[in-house]
């Protein structure tokens, strides 16, 4: 990545500039349109397959359907949305598994399950109210910034699918590029 | 939606491509610019009229003000922004208003309100600073995919306007629409 | 910011529409693309100085660093991805201090820490699990409209930056906007 100050950031100097992409002209060679692009939206729905209840990392398989479309942008914005109410997609850690574990573990302490839990919407089973219920706190979307063709997350975040009903099922997300 | 798998992802089986709408050259015809357009931008604000506490399915009132502008974009991304830090939005169940019910009543049992909370931020009434958690736990902003005219969601999801304060009060939502 | 009711929505009543912008062709003067723009994209990544363990209000900074480039676009969305998994972006009050102290105290309550805390993963200390539980449950990302060179929040909104771990460090900011 660019590393670089425009001029119009050299007075701020508590806040480090790390990186500026843009389709506007650019700053030391006013006269050049070099980076200007079309913008550019590309769209597709991709199926993960069933996981068991919990948290699992699913970069890799994400990557896989959407690396190549990402390559043709320099600087834009990956949208994922998951097309379900039982289950969600956030971002944390990448590596240590136990993460993922103790995730779930809160997610289970925090929602209540079971005979003792308050729910009226029972007729799905036990798991399926505290699986709603969960969908909403992590919630069913991500947006990521993409730069030099990459997701630009950081070093240890990693992209989760968690599975909050006891039956495993496959996934759908929606996945929306949009970028120059 | 079209249902195609491009030959860039024909090696990657395990995952299945349902859908890709795109504003390069298309594939199987790459001589051809059909799919491009140029991208468009729509914003308005709208309100919602008061809503006592709880959970309440706001889809249709969403759709009434912005079905005619969603039609035009092929592919895109819609934004609502809840103008507010004592309300939520979040996507869940449209079906059973049981599941909205339960929702609010998870909401009260994880937030402490009355005299045995523990908040310093009392003086808007024991309901605020519940109400601004919980709007931090939702959110105040949701990102749904648009695909040929209509948003893409889940066949059993819908919008949610999740209201955390004791006296109803109209809300605004800042709606953005952006594709091509 | 504008206030007109496009003809499309005149019969829309108990919704008020307070706002639109596009870069179609405007209503009242069809021949005019007054109102057309190239979509343009800018991206830069920003260093927060460190923080005690808590909510920060940090709107300010954020404008600092890109109030100049906002300027620049009368419609789009601007997007704050924090590339960390122990703290969170939250939009929430911006008046009242109390606001953000009660809510660390909620996070607190709500995820357990030390001894009697059934985490797995504690190699990194007792504040590392309920900091990554606490960056899932606030989120990582935000995504605001921009109207008219500026973030259309809500009068009370502000962005937080939660740190969720005891050592303060630098956080990173990927900021991306989008718009014509």
């Amino acid at each position: 990545m660019q590393t670089f100050c425009s001029p119009c950031f050299a007075t701020r100097v508590p806040i480090r500039v790390k990186a500026l992409h843009t389709n506007q002209r650019t700053v030391n060679n006013p006269g050049s349109m070099a980076e200007t692009a079309a913008p550019r939206w590309a769209q597709k729905t991709i199926t993960l397959p069933p996981q068991k209840r919990g948290c699992h990392l699913v970069t890799s398989q994400i990557l896989k359907e959407i690396g190549q479309d990402l390559s043709g942008f320099k600087c834009g914005l990956a949208h994922f949305f998951l097309q379900h109410t039982s289950a969600s997609l956030t971002i944390n850690e990448n590596y240590d598994s136990d993460v993922r574990d103790d995730t779930e573990t809160f997610l289970n302490r925090v929602v209540p399950e079971g005979t003792s839990a308050p729910w009226k919407h029972t007729l799905e089973g036990p798991d399926d109210m505290p699986a709603h219920i969960k969908s909403s706190m992590f919630g069913c979307s991500l947006t990521v910034p993409i730069t030099n063709g990459k997701l630009n997350m950081g070093t240890w975040q990693g992209i989760w699918l968690c599975e909050h009903r006891d039956y495993p099922t496959s996934r759908r997300v929606v996945i929306t590029l949009n970028g120059i």
